[in-house]
């Protein structure tokens, strides 16, 4: 699935997500999401929060994932893994990349750096994993 | 801290959760709370989101490390990792359970176990580290 | 499997860690072991290596799949998440309490409590999942 | 500290690994080590053990951190995740690739990707977070 295809499926399947996050393009090896920033993903101070920086990372694995073995709606995160390393920027987009890692029959493993746009240094790191559910006969 | 003052704060400081997480109840050894689950956490199938429970895993550790020290307005996250076990019961609340394995002068960290309500075996679990920020002299 | 079967296959099967790694108790909620520390586990400082801890944490949560599902050889960790938290006493074994928080079909998944023998505050935690082969018909 | 004077610290400070984990090549962005595999490494079926593995990711994290900071011989690792993906090859060495993400103050996280030697893909993932001790005054 390309990224219009990968939208597409947002729009229909996760209407709650689909107007924050984005897929930006993708290849082989990357894909590159975008999580439009509003009011309800900010804390005290400014910054965003810590589950939203999750679901944007959650999101784009499973997006990237679709994108190699096409539509499977019911995959599920087993493992998360996230370190926030840096404050992101209050009033500016997060961009994520993602690698998928390892593609099994039954898990797959994706890592993926989120930055603030226009910055260069990553705001937090994610690996997951999902179970793939077997395919229907 | 005890509940009443840990959901005050909650109130006072988060708005945007604290219609959503409330502390059940707080002693030295663990800390219990409810997420009251509403249309807005679920996904396709009628499950909840895995960001929803990060985010109430993300509360609960946080609240605990409040129920020791006192108001921290600033501790922010490191690092999180979480097992997603089972999938969660539709229409139930969550309540989840944290215990503090170390309050450090700069690091804290604790797990936490998330379950349906009324059901024994736990949903997921997580642990977390959270950066405690020097006292200002 | 009781601590008498898992010692022996572990004087079987594994013995590189043998003489380490002891099963002290188990029963359906909790599985005991030891690690007898030695001179190859420390580090300057007289400090306990990480990848001591790990092998024990990744040792016990396996034995603790054993105990519930019987011979296993060939089940593998797929992820772990340790947190490191406070440094072990020198001269002292290594004790672990590992609980088995799922058994699914596919997927394993237990945490680990390590504390240094006669000390109250746990040194590490660990969370692991193993894959579990599929029975051979 | 390029590869010699990282080399040199191994050999001196941890001559328990240094037979075992070399660096290979250092730069601003990445860090390359070689793990020499040998029988102790392994495991029935000639699979190499997790604990070998993370011991090879725990030192190339700490090696990239001194190879931007200096010699620290105090950092300890506060928490680290890691993936296994792949069976590694029985025969061959093992490569690491390290990027440090984020080197704070106190802080410093690094992920690692393995791989066996001549092999595309990654047997394993892990990121780590190091806590670096106060500078004496």
């Amino acid at each position: 699935m390309d990224e219009t295809g990968l939208n597409r499926f947002l729009d229909r399947e996760f209407p709650q997500i689909a107007g924050q996050v984005r897929v930006e393009s993708v290849d082989r090896d990357l894909l590159r999401s975008r999580m439009i920033v509003s009011q309800e993903h900010l804390r005290p101070g400014g910054t965003l929060s810590g589950p939203a920086m999750f679901a944007l990372a959650d999101a784009t694995v499973y997006l990237a994932i679709l994108a190699r073995i096409g539509e499977v709606a019911l995959a599920v995160t087993t493992n998360a893994s996230i370190d926030f390393m840096r404050k992101p920027e209050a009033g500016r987009d997060l961009l994520a990349e993602c690698r998928i890692l390892k593609l099994g029959r039954v898990l797959a493993v994706g890592d993926v750096l989120i930055r603030s746009e226009g910055q260069g240094e990553p705001v937090a790191r994610c690996s997951m994993t999902y179970s793939i559910p077997p395919k229907s006969p």
